[in-house]
């Protein structure tokens, strides 16, 4: 990742002459735009835009630029957001017993490929408590089973205020959240869904896809909303099948699928290359 | 295409030394097996095989040796089915109004990539006639709006009876075939179905797939039933989109998972490569 | 295609506030941008652009727009092009003998799927004069074997010039360019290779595919230099291949790869979004 | 994998009524074919076959079926290998600094994806250590640099010899084999090369792609011959790249080429699928 400079994300109606007066802000203050992407939905007449800013020769604060732009953002009635270089965004990671897709965030973590740092790993079984210890991540058990359900979320609730937690990802977390929660870290929770949404939502997909004989099997990941695997779509892989692969074989070739849509979908949030647009989502890959 | 020789296809309940069997009375008659494609279903206990036989070396003749199976294949309690190289499978093409698929099936055709004949283009438009002429394949007309419906696929049925048709395509037809005209020609009909199936079944699907902002949009090769783009699939093709496509974008690249499927699709029945087993077809690929 | 509006493609030096600068000249003559896709190449410190300009409110007249922007392209020492909308790409496709990616692009102008207007066919062989001839586009016939080929090659710079033809594609055309044709149309010739290059570079790749027994077989569209094989890639493509597939089946899936890079390449092409920079393709796809 | 029963792999020259041989063979015994893959190179005459056998209800030991297979083997003048299910291949690793694949060949071993025991990890670096600890695997560090080169690769081949391993994984060991080990090892040396071969031979192949500006990268799980790069291809993958990737984009990028290909490689060689042929690998994929 380019370590330094800021990152800017904005959504606002659209209106003649709105880049080049984001563009002159920055050019105002020596802010030097190193990547610029622009969308602009011409039904809907909104525009989304993401830049990076490289601020090495910028002539006041990193602070003073971001806050003097509060000012052009309410003249073009914009949502924006702002982040500076480097960062790492805080991460829960959510699970239950298959490590999979915890393996793989933990490993491309590590490798440093996305500006992420896993704060803790919570579990409401213990199966994954070896692979967090083994990578000095903390992991929380939290029992949820039957009345427990209610308090856990509120236990996880309150490690992900207490850390100061951005991003929770539920990889292969089998609970249903509750409506409160979906709704008090809206857009700040990721899921990985192991069939290619709308097809086959709800429980025991690849089940159902070997029932129904599909030729390709697929796996969504997807912002949570209250709305059961209804939520904005990040990234969506697929892999081919054949009839002699059994249900056993379509869960192995899924991991493969649900390991890249996940990994995918988690690095284009925390690169903020993701605006969330009423049932959608804007990605601008890298 | 190999120019000579047998193909046999063949699904029976498993058993032992089935394959010992139906391999000796080949070698018995010094068919040569070029190409032995089999799957065994062990949850169903199901046998399902397709030979391809070198006849040039054989003691006998061609009919003598099909004839002489039967034997065997009822002592498997097994349904088969053989063909003689070479051959060309007659097959009608309805059509509406959009000529990509008609197109991609004609050239293909055309270059020998299948071994298919056209014998006819059936549309309920006149849009393809000129396609059709072009290419010196005889195209009927058939009135098919409201009352004139039900006459209208009677008359497809003659067509499809009198010119000894095998295979019935519907390539981008946009009616809704009779539960009489399936139940007729079952096993008969391929259809491409413009999503990914099971998602977005029924009208429009890419708008549906741009509304709910997918990634990853499709098209479904399968054999048509009375159940509605329920029927079993041969082959599906996906294509990825992203959010500044419009629907007459996914339309566009839908065209190419259209095509892409349908081909194949036809492709795998028309060399004997499919076999129907419930609600899925076997599909051994080239 | 949108049918109105200014398409602008730019590279020039990287600058502080480039961005701001082109923006604003659109916005003084409220030249809307829809569409905005940037690179800047940090390591070769160069910066490559191209907007989409909605002028329905624009102030001034088109060519007024266009003539003023000079000013300002001068400064920023860049290369610029503008293109109106609408417009057809006036284009020549040079075949031997196979026609199918000269039928993959027929098929896709004709469905108006690129802004391409094919002027003539020309060919070596009489092969493509029927698919011409049918679709009512001029056949040129030009003999080249032997002594014949260095006047065959002035005879197409004839038509290209006679026809004002902005792109020569090599549709499967197997013929090696002289240099000279080659610089006279420098950027101007695209050609399909049907291999995945740098693999297999020269005659023959399916055969040489073949013989090294790869997994997956490819083709490159890519601009003509008069380095054979060596120009800029604008797209390739690839298929899965297995032991079983003879080189007739490397064929057959090469020519599906092929319609399909050629097809892309072609439409990145005629809608503006390449910028050849040295020996390498900006490419900003849709 | 399916627990039980006995692989069978055979190479011959193709003669009539073979199929029927071995069918036969198998069913005078009782032992059931569940899986039967099969490909004649008709061009060369040669017969290739690999054999899943239910021996649950044969009418001898399983040692006394696969010696008296013996006779009908030789006079089929082939080469052929029996397995014993259930069973682990036993495999190193070799490594030096990079720990992608190594972790991805722990991760699908662990998971019981194939049937692999890793029994050491060999590194000319100290790099991978800990990742070898952390899962309970030995890690042998073995200097290499030099003139201790040649004696390190002998301290390989003793370790090989002394833990019986009949697979040697090369996951991203930067050292080239000298001919002896080649040539001692033939058939069980597996690789990853970081490219897609043919193309990028040699060193820094990502650095070599990006100087091309190709559009798609991939790599090539190989068998290792004397000849650097060459061996029978067993599995390519590919990604799509675009002009801003930089070359470190295109590392990781590839990371995620080389896991998979070099995954599918292993799996595919320790279920016995693969059988050498010549210059490539005849591969029956599950």
């Amino acid at each position: 990742m380019k370590p330094n400079g800021i990152i800017l994300k904005l959504d606002s109606p659209d209106q003649p002459g709105i880049v080049s007066k984001i563009a002159s802000y920055c050019a105002l203050h020596s802010a030097n735009l190193t990547e610029f992407s622009q969308f602009t939905d011409h039904k809907e007449n909104k525009f989304f835009a993401r830049l990076e800013l490289d601020t090495s020769r910028m002539d006041v604060e990193d602070d003073d630029f971001i806050n003097g732009f509060g000012t052009l953002g309410r003249a073009l009635h914009a949502n924006w957001h702002f982040r500076k270089r480097p960062y790492k965004m805080r991460a829960a990671v959510l699970v239950t017993k298959t490590d999979h897709c915890l393996n793989e965030i933990i490993w491309r973590t590590e490798l440093g490929e996305m500006p992420l740092e896993i704060t803790s790993i919570i579990g409401n079984r213990e199966d994954c408590r070896e692979i967090a210890e083994k990578h000095g991540i903390p992991f929380h058990y939290i029992e949820m089973d039957g009345e427990l359900k209610a308090a856990g979320f509120e236990k996880i609730r309150d490690i992900i205020i207490e850390e100061k937690v951005e991003l929770s990802v539920l990889a292969r977390f089998m609970q249903i959240l509750p409506d409160w929660f979906c709704q008090q870290f809206s857009g700040q929770i990721i899921n990985i869904h192991h069939s290619f949404l709308p097809a086959f939502i709800g429980a025991n997909p690849y089940r159902q896809a070997y029932e129904r004989g599909v030729k390709l099997i697929g796996a969504t990941c997807h912002y949570v909303t209250s709305d059961l695997d209804a939520g904005p779509i990040i990234e969506q892989e697929v892999r081919r099948v054949q009839h002699f692969h059994t249900p056993a074989d379509l869960m192995r070739l899924g991991r493969d699928c649900e390991r890249d849509a996940l990994a995918k979908g988690i690095r284009y949030h925390v690169s903020d290359r993701t605006i969330i647009d009423r049932n959608r989502a804007i990605v601008f890959p890298d």
